[in-house]
């Protein structure tokens, strides 16, 4: 007997997926000593390990074996009303017929483009993105608009003019369009009012949908921006959101807002049968925080965190190099000219710092290859400007080099 | 503006799903006071409570924040070789890149029909099977053939008759078989050896993969049996295990060993970004139980209760009734003759015991019209016999009253 060939098992809309670059491959491993500038996670200071060990301890005293069945825990259905409360305090009306509790963001944009797509749709997405959007798209189609970023968020003029350029042509349209408006990642910027307003217009005259990722908005340094969701009469918006970055990535909590016909649609689809544990220990933490006080002091510390990254950017880096200012989020995104950031970041390593290279937030990654992603959300504000020091160092050297 | 029609921005292949019944939605709510003979998941005192308590509290004690983000818990690792050693002993092989962590066995199931299954895929079920695989494969074709089984298990006999009645006829044979061949939901019964390697004489000759459910192997009363997997030559089988009947369904933690091809692939489509906290939380309970011991306790308390549910038959119900006598698991499968298994829950609710109506475990839900499955995993051998009693008692009145 031989060993089967998997791969004349698979099915058709599989095989072209598995044509792209393979998910997640877009870090070399960091060494031991590293000022960490490329991670997308908070410092352990600012992740509540003592309270989510309470909220267990708490959880399991009260409620006893329920949280761990597949049903029976009040807590799953307490988290949902919790996740209402705070969308409220965002102008989002969810109903409970309106609202999925997913394992993070990333599994609900994967129930959105199971429902919404097959190997022709054409969708919309920022350019650039969220690698790991990115690749959850690519897993489904290969017909994409991408359309620029700059400081004030999404280009709507750009979007406008492709889609009458279709329209014209009698091109396909997209289905959606994939955003984050909120300190996006990974240009950190932020969409403006108008362009908010323009976005939803377009939704309407073009007849797409839009899906919100809207993971980062609480950590605004000054004042909240409204979500698309919010300004949306039309239920043309999915909305994405996490506790990831607020309480902890490793929980998995996140969730899609939307009318309660996509949200059917999409509890279909969610085969894992919930995730009972982690869902009521967030509810039991959540009972037990203030979550304001916790909002607060997250949003000092890591305007603080952002500071020192953008002084040290002013002082370390040479002038030929810019970026965004952001009003929130964890990320600056810096466009050098003409250095190859992949190539930089084996002396950056070597240095001790690192940075995810720009290449992998775009579908043609030639087009993010001067460009680098900086995260301030890990490192302490001494040690990110000693990382951006080291930065400066190679820039310059490779740039001397040339 | 008006609110737009959700379904018209549908996929083509999920609009066809989406016409089978709505998933999950096989049960009344059960009244206050209830004998559950219809739950699958295990009494309160089987549950690990205080351990899984202490699991958590050591794990952030020793690695502080690290499992609560995406990556960084060296425990993730740590969990995987855990599983690897167990399935070692179950004479399965599987090295790193053969083994895929998932969130419980019907993430792994699935992400199976995710690779290898489309709109055209035809597949082999039992009949009956597990309802919620019949949903999830329902999710990606209508075409099944499906084949008998009976006390020992799938007819492989029947199954090698419609294999090559279709390879006669030129038919389309199917992509692959899913079985659960030990202690199988909903029957309870245990496919014998012969038929073990009759059915993977029958996947070689007619060219067909196979996914072998195991979720409750370890729940032997007196002695295991052997999983297709060991006796897989051509890696053929995908199989599917889960720490949910051991330890805690409500903990999420299943997996699938295949060739590492098969793994590839099946990683590629699992876009949750895994789930650290409770795959840690996991390694820590494991490393600080008796496994062995566990599982020893868990066999004489499931035997005890499962002779009390076969002795309460015998005492309690009409000669009418059958049933087949498990040998592990956590099921008794039973036969009426001529009783609407539906129309008679409403009276054994209000009598207050449950079950579950054969109907949702087949295809065809009329074939199921006279089953039902009764669970022996939640309830304690005395109120197992009154549940019974009080089963007989409505099964007796349906009777005398057609």
């Amino acid at each position: 007997m031989i060993e089967v060939n998997a791969e004349s098992y698979f099915s058709e809309n599989i095989k072209s997926a598995l044509k792209n670059d393979p998910p997640g491959e877009w870090m070399p491993k960091l060494p031991d000593k590293c000022i960490r500038l490329s991670s997308g996670f908070p410092a352990p200071s600012l992740v509540p390990v003592e309270q989510l060990k309470d909220a267990v301890a708490s959880l399991l005293e009260e409620e006893n074996d329920l949280p761990l069945h597949y049903i029976g825990s009040p807590k799953v259905a307490k988290l949902k009303e919790q996740i209402q409360e705070r969308l409220q305090e965002h102008d989002i009306q969810a109903s409970r017929d309106e609202l999925l509790i997913t394992s993070g963001a990333c599994q609900a944009i994967d129930l959105i483009a199971r429902i919404l797509m097959d190997e022709s749709t054409v969708i919309a997405i920022e350019s650039p993105t969220y690698m790991e959007a990115l690749e959850i798209f690519q897993n489904y189609t290969s017909h994409f608009v991408t359309v620029p970023v700059d400081e004030h968020g999404l280009d709507t003029e750009m979007l406008e003019e492709m889609l009458e350029e279709r329209k014209r042509k009698g091109v396909t349209l997209p289905q959606f369009l994939y955003t984050i408006p909120t300190f996006q990642n990974p240009t950190g910027t932020t969409m403006s009012t108008e362009r908010r307003k323009h976005v939803l217009k377009l939704a309407d005259k073009y007849d797409f949908l839009i899906v919100e990722d809207d993971a980062y908005r609480e950590l605004y340094f000054d004042k909240p921006s409204i979500p698309l969701k919010a300004m949306d009469q039309e239920d043309r918006v999915l909305y994405v959101g996490s506790l990831s970055k607020v309480v902890a990535t490793g929980m998995r909590i996140g969730w899609v807002a939307a009318s309660p016909e996509f949200i059917t649609a999409l509890s279909w689809f969610k085969k894992d049968l919930g995730h009972p544990f982690a869902q009521a220990t967030m509810a039991s933490f959540l009972e037990n925080t203030d979550m304001e006080k916790r909002l607060k002091s997250l949003r000092e510390a890591y305007k603080i965190k952002c500071d020192a990254l953008l002084s040290a950017l002013e002082q370390y880096l040479p002038p030929s190099v810019s970026w965004y200012v952001p009003e929130g989020g964890y990320f600056v995104w810096v466009k050098t000219e003409g250095i190859d950031t992949s190539e930089l970041l084996t002396e950056a390593l070597s240095d001790g710092v690192s940075y995810v290279p720009g290449q992998y937030f775009f579908l043609n990654q030639q087009d993010g290859k001067a460009f680098l992603r900086l995260s301030f959300s890990y490192e302490n504000p001494k040690e990110i400007d000693e990382g951006i020091q080291k930065l400066g160092n190679v820039l310059k050297q490779m740039l001397s080099g040339k």
